[in-house]
């Protein structure tokens, strides 16, 4: 479970040393106890949503995330049980580099550890998602307003009647997050992010929640609400949540994520995921 | 004035040679009495708006052109008094292969001749800009249906209260077309819209007409009304009617442009147009 003495240390723990790569200095700030969200560490560095699975299971989740690449678009997979991915870091060790994890016990989250050392197993495969931060790096450089960070709160995020296509136990609804913007900017937005299909890509809808199956915009099932103006429209991307979702639907007896927010920092740049 | 006995040829007069590029067949079709619309006319090939000025007015609607590219994207310029564009196709003579014109006095149209030889001055300049048949060429191609063709009437165009940024006498307020599309279709269309800035590019405007203007989106300015269902989303283009309707607003005292709908036929192809 969480260990508060970690959580107390500061963010100027985070570059001990000059010479090392922000994101690899921001993992080893993991390792030894940075325990809160990734949001603003390592500008520039791509970051990643976990899934640990038994390799009995890996081979139908892969496939759920060939069929989902828009919730589910993989940036790094592990070999079995190796918790190494050099892709996307030479010295990472998912066990350790992740602040906090999410471990879960037949669709339940059980405990919240800052590492997993005591839960590795030779048979685990981890995948690494895509995630919003890299495309709201590249909205935010185009000078598009992004209401949550503006108000520093976390993403409202929504399950929708999207149905993902099913893998084996893997099935269930895609989560989407929203982001509120002017007309124009919602164009230019859609814009921005189809440059991005490995960080989520351009958007899954506009305009209309009650068709997606969103009852009410002021109630995200996970994150924070944000006010929609008149003038505005609202604007969903598939949600690298959906996996977890889908865990959580599904009943696994064992899986691992990270704790929503709380990310993987790798060494890719998010400027390489564009594809044009 | 219209010549009755030309309006009635049929468009089996179109391709009477068949070693001629479609393109080229309409053009000499127009020269010989078609004046009905292009709207389907050498597919695959770019049709474009016209508008003709003395030369003394030339460099401002150039500069104008050049301030509002989405509304008057230019793909041909004449030199001055030459009725020839030989970029847009080598024996193309714009006197004589629009299927009607439109002769504008003191900001009235005064007559809707098939050819303007009685008209051509040695200081004429003629301006051939981008036109959205291009790009719902390029929508149908990805399956996304298109409301006005879908019903065989003209595209609904409104004026909006988004002001062109004026140059000497031109100014006043873009036009824009309507398309309604499902949420998930409007942003495949913001995508495949944006692939080709040479004809209206991308959506300058979606989702809350009041917000631009349109008091009644089922009552447009000119074209025809289309209905928007509940759960879609409107998408408006710029238009190239704008640089009429800034003719009239500056009341110029000669020009001369295409009847609405009734377009120049070019041998550039549409797909010559998409920028990546």
């Amino acid at each position: 479970m969480t260990n508060p003495a970690r959580v107390e240390r500061s963010s100027a723990d985070l570059s001990p040393d000059a010479d090392l790569l922000p994101s690899v200095a921001a993992r080893h700030a993991c390792r030894t106890g940075m325990a809160w969200s990734t949001a603003g560490v390592a500008k520039g560095f791509v970051q990643g949503n976990l899934a640990i699975l038994p390799e009995k299971l890996a081979a139908s989740f892969h496939r759920f995330c060939q069929l989902n690449p828009k919730p589910c678009p993989i940036i790094g997979i592990s070999d079995v049980g190796d918790p190494r991915i050099p892709a996307l870091g030479i010295d990472l060790d998912i066990r350790t580099d992740v602040p906090r994890y999410c471990v879960w016990r037949d669709g339940e989250v059980v405990e919240e550890p800052t590492d997993i050392m005591a839960h590795w197993r030779d048979d685990l495969v981890a995948f690494v998602l895509g995630c919003s931060f890299s495309f709201e790096e590249a909205l935010l450089a185009e000078d598009l307003p992004i209401r949550h960070i503006e108000r520093d709160v976390r993403v409202p995020m929504y399950r929708t009647n999207i149905a993902c296509n099913p893998s084996g136990p893997f099935a269930g609804p895609m989560v989407v997050s929203m982001r509120p913007f002017k007309p124009a900017d919602a164009i230019r937005a859609v814009q921005v992010t189809s440059r991005f299909p490995a960080v989520h890509g351009a958007p899954v809808h506009l305009g209309h929640p009650h068709s997606i199956g969103i009852a009410d915009i002021a109630k995200p099932d996970y994150g924070d609400a944000v006010p929609v103006a008149d003038d505005e429209i609202p604007v969903f991307w598939a949600c690298g949540v959906t996996p977890q979702a889908v865990i959580a639907a599904a009943k696994l007896s064992f899986a691992i994520t990270h704790a929503p927010g709380l990310m993987l920092v790798t060494d890719l740049k998010n400027k390489q995921l564009a594809v044009l």
